[in-house]
C-alpha cells in the first residue's frame, strides 16, 4: 500500500477507536474534521476544519455510519460545526476515491454521481453486519436485564427473523439458558433453527405462540409485530425492536395494551463503541489494502 | 402437608415474590411483618405488627436473607419499624419450628439455642447456592457491559475460583464468546475446566496470567487478588469481586494502581429479585412438604 491521505468527516464514539486504529498503519495519514470539541491531541490525528479540507489531495473519505442527512448534513457528535457535503465538493476529487459510510441515501447517490467518489455502504456488507450483530445482541441482553426482574435463564424468548442479527441474538439468549424460539419464513432457516436446538415458528403462525412469551425481539424491517401478534402477549411481556427505523412493531397498539415496546437503534455504538469502531477500521483497512495491491500490480 | 401458619419477618424485593409463591399453596397461611410501607393488599398476605405476632401459633418463620444483624435487628426494607429478635421471643415457640434465613450468625445461634427454633441457613445449601449463582452470573455480565466500551465477546476474562459461583460465571462468559480462564486449586477442578474448553490456571500461578486480562472476576473469600496479581493487570482492566464481604481483593492497591475494582454484593436481589425469590420459595416449600410427610408418616 502506498502512502494514503484519509479524511474522516464527522462521526460518533465509534470513530475515536476507528481513528486510533488507522494510526497504527504507517502508510495512512489521517486528517479529521468535525472533532474540535475533543481535546487537542486526544486522538493524535491532525484536525482540519472542513472548509480547509482539500479534496484534491484525498485518497479516501470516511463519513459517519449514518452517512448524510437528506440535505447533505453530516452528523458531528464531537463538534458544533455544521458540515454539508455538496456536489461541488465531491467534484474536486481528482481520482477514483472510496467514500466509506454506514448507509447511503438518495442525496449521497445524487451528489456523487458525476464525480470520482465511490460510495461504499459498509453496513450492507455481510462481514460488517455479522460482526456488528455481536454488540447488538449484547446490547439486547443488557436491555433485557435492565427491564426485567427475572433472569434471562429460563425466560421465554421469541426472536422474529433469522437474518444476520436474528441469528446472533437467538444464539446468545440460548447460550444464557433462555428458552428461545425463532420465527422465520424460509425452509432452510426453519431447519437451521431446529438444528440449533431452538424452536422454529413459521412467521405466519407467530401469533399462535406469543401467549407464552416473556421477551419478543424483532429484527425484521416490516410490520410483523402487529395487533394479532401483540394481542396474545402476556401483560408483563417486553418487545425489543432491533429493526431499523421505524421498526416492525405496531407501537401504538402495544402502548394501548400497556406492553412496553422499545425501538433500539445502533446498540453497537452505545454498548461497545470501541469494538464497533474496530470492526469498521478492520474492514476499511482491508479494503484499502486490496485496492492498493490491485493498483500496484 | 397439614395447615401451616408461616410468619415472614422482614426482607427485601425478593420476598415479594417469595410471599406470592407461598400464597399458591392452599395449606399455607402466611402472615407478614415488616412490610407496612407496601400498599395494603399489594401482597395479599395478612400484615401483622411484629409486636402482635404470637410465636406460640407459628409453624415456621422466614427471616431475611441477611438473617439478623449482630444485635438481633432484622432488615426491613419495606418498613420503618425496628424489629429485634430476642431469646424471650424464640422461647415462646411451642414446638420444633424451622427458622429459614439466608445466612446465620453467632447472635442467632445463641438466642435460638435453648428454644424450639431450628435455624436453616438456606444459602449454605448446594441447590440454593447453585440456582442463585445464575442471577449472580447475569448480574456480573450486566456490570461488565456497563463498565466497558468493548464486547464481552472476544474479551479476556479470568475467573478466580471454581466453586458454585465461579463455575456458573465461567460458563456464562464463555457462552457469550469471551476467552475465559479459570484459576483453581484442586486437580479435579483444573481438569474439569480444561474439559469445558477453558484455560485452567493453578491459583498460585495466577499472577503470571493477569497481564493478558480485561476482566478479573473473583469468587474466593480470601485475599487471592493481591498486589502481585493486580500489579500485572493492564491499566484498563476491571476487577469484579463476588466473594462475600470484605471480598478477596486488595482494594487499596487496586485503587493505587488506578484499576477499577468493584465489590458486588447480592446481585440476585438486584438484577432478578423475582427469580431469586422463587428460588427461595421453591426450597422452603419443598422442605416444609418433606417435614409434613415425615410428621404424618
Amino acid at each position: 500500500m502506498s502512502e494514503l491521505t484519509i479524511s474522516v468527516i464527522g462521526g460518533d464514539a465509534r470513530y475515536i477507536e476507528l481513528i486510533r486504529q488507522l494510526q497504527f498503519i504507517p502508510q495512512i495519514k489521517t486528517v479529521i474534521s468535525g472533532f474540535n470539541k475533543l481535546e487537542q491531541g486526544f486522538i493524535g490525528a491532525k484536525h482540519v476544519d472542513y472548509s480547509d479540507l482539500r479534496p484534491e489531495e484525498l485518497d479516501a473519505i470516511i463519513l459517519p455510519i449514518t452517512g448524510t442527512k437528506l440535505k447533505g448534513q453530516v452528523e458531528t457528535v464531537f463538534s458544533d460545526e455544521t458540515i454539508i457535503l455538496t456536489e461541488e465538493w465531491f467534484k474536486r476529487l481528482k481520482k477514483p476515491t472510496p467514500v466509506f459510510t454506514g448507509i447511503t441515501n438518495d442525496y449521497l447517490t445524487t451528489v456523487t454521481k458525476d464525480t470520482f467518489a465511490q460510495v461504499i455502504p459498509l453496513l450492507e456488507r455481510d462481514d460488517v453486519a455479522i460482526f456488528n450483530s455481536i454488540p447488538t445482541a449484547e446490547g439486547t441482553i443488557l436491555m433485557a436485564m435492565k427491564h426485567t426482574d427475572y433472569t434471562i435463564h429460563s425466560s421465554r424468548v421469541i426472536v422474529a427473523g433469522f437474518g444476520r442479527v436474528g441469528h446472533t441474538v437467538a444464539n446468545k439468549f440460548a447460550a444464557l439458558g433462555a428458552h428461545v424460539s425463532v420465527a422465520a419464513t424460509r425452509i432452510k432457516d426453519l431447519a437451521r433453527i431446529i438444528e440449533m436446538g431452538l424452536n422454529a415458528i413459521p412467521i405466519d403462525q407467530l401469533h399462535q405462540y406469543t401467549n407464552e412469551c416473556d421477551i419478543l425481539i424483532n429484527t425484521i424491517p416490516a410490520q410483523v409485530i402487529n395487533e394479532r401478534v401483540i394481542q396474545y402477549l402476556p401483560s408483563h411481556a417486553l418487545i425489543f425492536d432491533l429493526a431499523s427505523k421505524p421498526g416492525g412493531t405496531d407501537f401504538d397498539f402495544a402502548k394501548q395494551r400497556g406492553i412496553k415496546a422499545i425501538l433500539s437503534e445502533s446498540l453497537p455504538g452505545v454498548v461497545a463503541p470501541k469494538t464497533a469502531g474496530k470492526i469498521l477500521a478492520d474492514v476499511i483497512i482491508q479494503l484499502l489494502q486490496e485496492r492498493g495491491s490491485t493498483n500496484e500490480s
